[in-house]
């Protein structure tokens, strides 16, 4: 039998990948979500029929929403993870010794179970001492949060279901007093090539603009994402991604990375016109 | 009925995408080319069943392959574009008056007759006084040619077909000897992420460093090529690509652009890790 995995990136665009075996397949309260082991990209993340996390290229997207952040702010002791229950961005904040806590805060905990069963890949780093897992809606997990994480990571789905919420100004609202006073925040921001995401992410960086004084955009070639070309947002009371980036200090961390590294720091930060357009 | 066109990126992984109508289909001694109306991506030129160009992203392509070397050198007065019938190429360059003479060398005139019917969108400078066709063989074209040309594009097939010449150490030296004392030689240079395209992208660029003192290569998010990330070669015998870009002088030539800008021109040239593993 030949099995295939489709998703649809648009109505009118199909993504299909031959897939070796379905691994895993359960039902949360809020959402689908499926493990595939595939011929070209590994195992396989789908929540909802959306693919979110594949062996192949998960560094990409989890080397983004992590280094580009630590790299501008070494000093960050105490991070805050909304989402990525699959273990990803927690697995990359670990590699720094410099950080003392990491809450991880995932409303779904059927995700953060699969993905200790069949994701060691993303979540192998879930048992870290530093880490403390809250299985908890992150929404309300931020709301009475004041001063408390230098970095607040949405690792978030799209904004649709559970993912909805974490895209609203209230949201961000309450990221930004959770924040200390040079806090970052990061966030999943969509892709600009298809116009349902591109509305996403003009919207999401409206909102996060009227919150913080300082919002940019960067971006990553993540194949396996819709069009390839991801976002993802970098907002902040205090540092300037690129103004404020020290690249020799970074490097002096010693850390080995396959996708980041600090030219591309400062390259995803230039945009294609069709993109600064939409963002102006 | 519902019609879609689907584009095998590997054995594994297959690109679909709906189609309003097929508006043309033929053969050539070389080629089979076929032109449909899509959705989400309006016209598609097809050949060999494999995605040439789009409606929708055509210009992220033809922009990069373009601009990135005439910013380095405005000075460049005559251009050699090998392949290309589409015209898009082209139709880039002749938006420089500074340009006064642009050989365009097709092997296939039927993709020429089929872009000037169906794509007015890339092939309507084709016309331009400046611009001389050939339908013609690339690589037997330049083999007699000797510092006539400031610019030489390589706008070419994947390394299959007709467009396998095109990827060889001999024709990179005769487009080194073709080249003027400054000149600059772009090339499509496949994509890093799948593992044949990467391993074309690898034989290339090492090809290129036998024949040229200055080699880089430079990246572009473009959706409807396999994996989205696509890679281009800037070949060199004197400008460097980053070091020698004055950004004020472009930007005073006036040009509007949808996806090139000066800081994506830097930004380009930045690599992600795994790719400069690649080409070390």
């Amino acid at each position: 039998m030949d099995l295939w995995f489709t998703e649809d990136h648009t109505d009118y665009v199909k993504f299909s990948m031959k897939v070796k075996e379905q691994l895993f397949s359960g039902k949360s309260q809020y959402q689908k979500i499926d493990i595939i082991d595939t011929y070209e990209f590994g195992r396989v993340l789908v929540i909802d029929g959306y693919l979110m996390v594949t062996e192949k290229d998960e560094f990409i997207y989890h080397e983004m929403i992590t280094h580009v952040a630590m790299a501008v702010n070494p000093d960050i002791k105490k991070v805050l993870v909304i989402g990525g229950g699959d273990g990803g961005t927690v697995r990359e904040l670990t590699r720094y010794k410099s950080i003392e806590e990491i809450h991880l805060v995932e409303i779904d905990g059927l995700v953060v179970d699969a993905s200790k069963k069949y994701l060691d890949f993303t979540s192998n780093k879930l048992d870290d001492k530093r880490v403390t897992l809250y299985i908890e809606d992150g929404i309300k997990f931020v709301k009475d949060k004041k001063a408390v994480y230098d970095l607040v990571i949405v690792d978030s789905t799209d904004p649709i279901g559970p993912g909805e919420g974490l895209f609203t100004t209230k949201f961000y609202k309450d990221c930004y007093r959770s924040l200390t006073d040079k806090g970052i925040l990061i966030n999943q921001n969509e892709s600009p090539y298809y116009a349902d995401t591109a509305e996403q992410m003009i919207k999401a960086t409206n909102k996060l603009k009227k919150v913080f004084p300082i919002v940019e955009v960067f971006q990553c070639h993540l194949p396996t994402y819709a069009s390839g070309h991801w976002i993802l947002g970098f907002s902040s009371k205090a540092y300037h991604p690129t103004k404020d980036f020290d690249g020799q200090r970074w490097k002096q961390i010693g850390l080995e990375t396959n996708y980041y590294n600090t030219n591309i720091h400062i390259g995803s930060f230039a945009l294609p016109t069709y993109v600064n357009k939409m963002l102006e």
